[in-house]
């Protein structure tokens, strides 16, 4: 297939789009269509300074490239896990965003979990009842609000594609969860302590961020988490792919119909948020759910000592 | 497996249910569960007279036998669509009703398409712009109304099995189309001239409805109807029984939540009814789809002959 624009092989097959393109042509289009989601939604604009969580996987960096690109105030932030796995995965993952900092010339800021919780992410496992992705979530968000806050950027902007919010929405619409569909959208309002969040990507399909990151040559990481959730995630991912392959469009329309509804799943009870008595974040309880999970680690240990 | 009740030799297997029962005990609980379809939704008692809308497949014919068996006032109205297939079909699928009629000594009401439209449905898909179903689908919600209504029913039942259901919810909301998610609901209440709708196996998987017609030995027909939409429904269905069979239940979770977040897709602009000027049903419009589609077929028969 030859490339719409110039007529030179394609790399880039869109079917969704009615779209081939070459890898000369690719990147400036994927440019176009970030440039796209970032006003349609209003994340952020040239005078806002935007701390981009970098993963060390493609989406994310090959965000933190996109945004720089396109002439955007954007700086990394990794956190540092501590999951070792067969092959040294944080610390493969820091090495490949230290280095898109240095092509970039952009500050990375590096928080490590073990420092600052007193323990990685596998250890918080096993000490806690917490399965390490629900402790790893429940970390990152705090991180990365405390940070940017902290830090005074305007937003924190995360890799996410949209294999990974239809993924993410067809398991919340499976069981109809109608308290996470409300929270689900491109854009997350400031409100009471909580940093704007936006997620530029939401349009762009795992393939097209994956050939972006290849075009561009972009150092990042192959490798999966090791902790990856997997079946269930996969399995629904596997089946939208089968649904986009058979109807070509299929992922985005299921995406904005939604976002065009999701204004009947708005809740009516919306909790205060509160400063936490312990460290000022905001919360709906006393004491956050994070600092609960380091006093509890934290006493563990001791205990262990 | 043995049966939970007996212990002999179990045929359902019904892992949703954590349940194994034996071809003895299996009919029991299936009309123990159709009773607490027709309770939960408070779709009728035992005063009311209810006509089934037999296709001759298993679910309806299985519907009319178990709304007998519990003591219902319910009769049978069998359309004739004059579909003709590789094998008689809708000939094979009437014998099946009228023998059942026989057996429950139970009155069934015929209709036949031809006779009152001028033309079956293969000809009136050929004489029209319209696909078969969308033609069937409309004489055949046209022909269940009128007739319920002139003959004094209290509403009408169909046969739409748990499968059924979650394809067509499903398909609605991958579209999220909401107008058709805010109409799907068990029961159809009596409105302006539309007589109450009723599906008493909203609960029960094709599986389950096959097993008591099997079991009670009821004749029907297996054949689908040779222009069945098919392939998009099909792929729903393979898809949807693949993620039951990873997690059982998912089915009746998926349908559930959505009938209790229901009231969120509750239309504001329901379109007000009035009597159709030609056949007097009611209808949004002056003349109701269903004249419309009538005329057409006779104009253009007359001008064929």
């Amino acid at each position: 297939m030859k490339c719409r624009k110039c007529a030179q092989r394609a790399i880039a097959h869109m079917p969704e789009h009615k779209l081939a393109l070459c890898r000369q042509c690719y990147p400036a289009w994927f440019l176009e269509h970030t440039e796209r989601a970032i006003h349609k939604f209003k994340m952020f604009t040239r005078d806002d300074r935007i701390l981009v969580a970098v993963s060390g996987g493609k989406d994310s960096l090959a965000l933190w490239h996109a945004l720089r690109e396109l002439g955007y105030e954007a700086d990394g932030f990794y956190i540092d896990l501590g999951i070792v796995g067969a092959d040294g995965y944080s610390d493969k993952s820091k090495e490949a965003c230290i280095a898109l900092s240095h092509q970039l010339d952009r500050p990375l800021k590096i928080e490590s979990v073990r420092e600052v919780v007193g323990a990685p992410i596998p250890q918080i496992k096993e000490l806690t009842a917490r399965s390490s992705c629900s402790a790893c979530g429940l970390i990152k968000r705090y991180f990365m609000n405390r940070t940017s806050l902290e830090m005074g950027y305007h937003a924190v902007a995360t890799g996410h594609n949209l294999d990974d919010e239809v993924a993410v929405l067809f398991s919340n619409t499976l069981r109809w969860d109608t308290e996470y569909m409300s929270r689900q959208f491109p854009v997350l309002e400031d409100r009471e302590g909580l940093k704007r969040k936006v997620k530029p990507f939401i349009y762009f399909s795992e393939k097209q961020t994956t050939l972006y990151t290849l075009v561009k040559g972009l150092p990042y990481v192959r490798d999966e988490c090791p902790y990856a959730a997997g079946a269930t995630t996969l399995a629904f991912k596997d089946i939208i792919n089968r649904l986009e392959h058979e109807s070509p469009g299929t992922k985005r329309r299921f995406l904005d119909g939604f976002l065009k509804s999701r204004h009947l799943f708005a809740s009516s009870n919306n909790p205060h948020l509160t400063p936490c008595h312990i460290c000022s974040q905001p919360t709906v309880g006393e004491v956050c759910a994070y600092c609960r999970l380091v006093n509890q680690v934290q006493n563990r240990l001791v205990r262990l000592a």
